[in-house]
């Protein structure tokens, strides 16, 4: 670009205010001429190079102040917008040539047609979502909230809701906690990224994983640069047993209380088996308790960390036993990894100061207690009428891993999976196959054993949807 | 390990009820039972391989019924505590020995002894943020949200935030926006952390940053694998004119509105030379809007992102015109850059939906703006108080950078500032010296002009303190 202001070229005279067919809006006359003159050089109308008229005469033909459009000038120039030289007046500021953009990628999240049923695992029921209790308890919190509630934050999450979980999770889940060692952090995906950099920066290089599973987790994994050997999963839960038998593994990520999503409970030997492992050889387990409140026909199965606190990383979330929404999960780690992890979260909290304190309140006040009873009833009751209605309806499923958790494994036919999803699809009822969360290592030679299943959450559907998906699931099976 | 359970030794007695001294404690018979189990396990008062007392016996010791006991052992059997094998009874289980573990690092946040005053840039006044306005708009977008407002949110975040700063950026900074090129994010160092990791993908190696900055986000993009050359900053604020002779660089952060920490404003010059700049290379400008809002003196600079939206990443956030406890900030990308920002954040949000929610009711309703207009006439009256207590009582300093913001930079006499900042902690003083904020690159051989000043944040010491906090740095000026 050569610098014409130096030596400009004949001057055509300037444009006049009427010329410009500003509209003036917004609140305020002044800031309604300094967007009306910002959209008329963005949009081109005024080019680069266009001399403007002197606020005088602008002023007049607006009938406005001539301060107004001087200082609207004066901004517009102190943006870069406009130029201002001496002898040669107020002109439209020359830059280079725009670059030409490339169109955005498309398929960031177009769905076409939404189905009108949903039984895709992964998510409470919303609908449900305690909203008086919660909006009461908000107000408590904002009401007793310290000034520094409203600052930035210590990484390990407000002291008030580490305090209130190191009471709870003992309690209800057998944890072994206290509030040193809980980090808060924004949901589990957010904390295993977090524990995924700890251990790169340890040099582990393997995490095994679950054989069924959820892939967005193994990705974090591998995202950190971590390799990610499958362990088989089969009724006792994951074959830890198999981890001294895995070469460069520094840690096991596992579903203890309701493996996902095949519902199985880990057995009381591989409990120990992954103890022992991360004994003898200084490994981590990763326990993700997904769903460990709901457990339906005895009390629910205790953590595992607490066999041995030190070697294991509990991770709880109020994705399942609230909302996602809240984007509020836990940690409780061991002693000596707390440091490690509170660098990697960078030494500032992540999550809303208030919105901690609000589920510190909400526990503490029994109200979480309450809400987790009275889902537990009704999550029971919509699953005996699942299992009534296929019993009754399509007596030659199976499911299994129904003592638990927000879904069942519906056992289908051999090979016959993947057309009653797509049977399912098109009478508008989304289900997802068992196939979604199997994992096959490419190079490892290793299968699984094809089991066609769907995985139905009957948790999820509002109340007015439930009947209508009961019936809809009942009709595609074989 | 040997399986001692094979081949078991001469077995002692069973433990006895009276024995194992369990205190039942908690909710419920049973669930007390079993945590007084779990603790004597763990605290060893029940060693690996102890047998225990038939579930008969001890239910008559303790004088519960005989189902509580079995339904105890079951558990714990299940969790892994015990082990039950036939003919042998219900034992304690055994474990490898558990490994010894490294006393946690000290320095974990000790903070000896807090100062009665501090001056340290960085917040707003946390003392005024608006409880019960922003616990009406809670109300409000609780009553109103739809149920998908507590599932696992989209990666760019709710979109009734979305629009209610596409509308709003326009109007109060002069960004040019629309709701699909904004997403929000928890705090600048979030957003900052997702962009550094799009331009890594991108094969870009280096991001200029300004000769004055917060070395945490110098940190944000070192860690993501980019080299930080400085651009000098003077009175027209970052010398933009100098990118063009900086190799490799692939985009710019800048503090365009109010300088970081010096206070000035980038200059009219420096804004065509950095969107030059970005058009001419396929660059990118980083515009970190941090304190937009807070102009004193006229009306605020507006955004240099709309000079180029293509060219100019925007971004804003809620943490000084707010809160920063609230973990809410947003960007407004270049179209193009969209879906790479969102596959970076990982397919979900971050922040809490309720929490934005609210945000966005906040704003809409005005509260955000009537909330601003009350804070900047609060703010300008400290600034006020600051300049003529100054002028008063420290004549010889000069005071720079206050047209805007919520800091000035108070310029001392050469070689004094180190011992200011020490005069002042002993007073209980927490000040700010400018030598935090100087990036020296080791290797260049470019040293910056050495002005000895404070960094002082007039905005954040609550109504109480303000008097003091004024009165004690008057004391330690030279």
């Amino acid at each position: 670009m050569t610098d014409s202001w130096a030596n400009p070229a004949p001057d055509p005279p300037a444009t006049s205010g009427a010329d410009l067919l500003l509209e003036l809006t917004g609140p305020g006359l002044r800031a309604g001429l300094t967007e009306a003159l910002r959209k008329a050089v963005r949009t081109g109308r005024l080019a680069p190079g266009t001399r403007l008229p002197s606020s005088r005469s602008l002023a007049a033909d607006l009938g406005v102040a001539r301060n107004t459009v001087a200082n609207s000038y004066a901004e517009l120039i102190a943006e870069g917008w406009l130029t201002a030289r001496q002898g040669s007046g107020t002109r439209v500021a020359r830059r280079a040539a725009p670059r030409r953009v490339a169109p955005a990628a498309p398929g960031t999240g177009s769905t076409p047609s939404r189905p009108t049923y949903g039984l895709v695992p992964g998510s409470p029921n919303l609908a449900e979502f305690p909203r008086t209790q919660w909006l009461a308890a908000a107000r408590r919190a904002l009401t007793a909230a310290p000034h520094d509630a409203f600052g930035y934050g210590d990484a390990p999450g407000r002291a008030e809701l580490r305090v209130a979980l190191a009471d709870y999770l003992p309690r209800a889940r057998g944890v072994y906690a206290s509030p040193d060692r809980v980090v808060i952090c924004s949901g589990f995906h957010h904390g295993l990224t977090l524990i995924a950099r700890v251990l790169r920066a340890r040099r582990v290089r393997a995490v095994a994983v679950e054989s069924y599973g959820f892939g967005v987790y193994r990705d974090a994994l591998t995202g950190a640069g971590l390799r990610t050997p499958p362990l088989y999963v089969d009724e006792q839960g994951a074959r830890t047993d198999d981890l001294a038998r895995l070469p460069g593994v520094g840690a096991v990520l596992v579903t203890p209380a309701h493996q996902y999503p095949t519902g199985v409970a880990l057995g009381p030997d591989r409990r120990l088996a992954a103890v022992d492992w991360a004994r003898a050889t200084g490994g981590l387990i990763l326990e993700d308790d997904y769903d460990g409140e709901f457990r339906y026909d005895r009390q629910p199965v205790g953590a595992l960390q607490g066999l041995d606190p030190e070697r294991v990383v509990y991770f709880g979330t109020a994705s399942k036993s609230l909302a996602p929404g809240l984007r509020l999960a836990w940690m409780v780690l061991p002693e000596e990894l707390v440091p490690e992890v509170v660098a990697a979260k960078g030494q500032v909290d992540w999550a809303s100061g208030l919105e901690q304190l609000t589920l510190a309140e909400f526990i503490s006040s029994g109200a979480y207690d309450r809400h987790l009873r009275a889902m537990r009833l009704r999550y029971r009751r919509r699953r005996d009428q699942l299992v009534a209605a296929l019993a009754q309806r399509a007596p030659g499923v199976r499911v299994t891993g129904l003592a638990a958790g927000l879904q069942v494994v519906v056992e289908l036919p051999r090979g016959t999976e993947r057309s009653v999803v797509a049977a399912a699809a098109r009478q508008g009822l989304e289900v997802t196959g068992m196939a979604q969360f199997r994992y096959e290592v490419a190079d490892s030679g290793w299968r699984l054993p094809e089991q066609d299943a769907l995985v139905v959450n009957y948790a999820a559907p509002p109340e007015s949807a439930w009947a209508g998906a009961l019936d809809a699931l009942c009709r595609v099976m074989p």
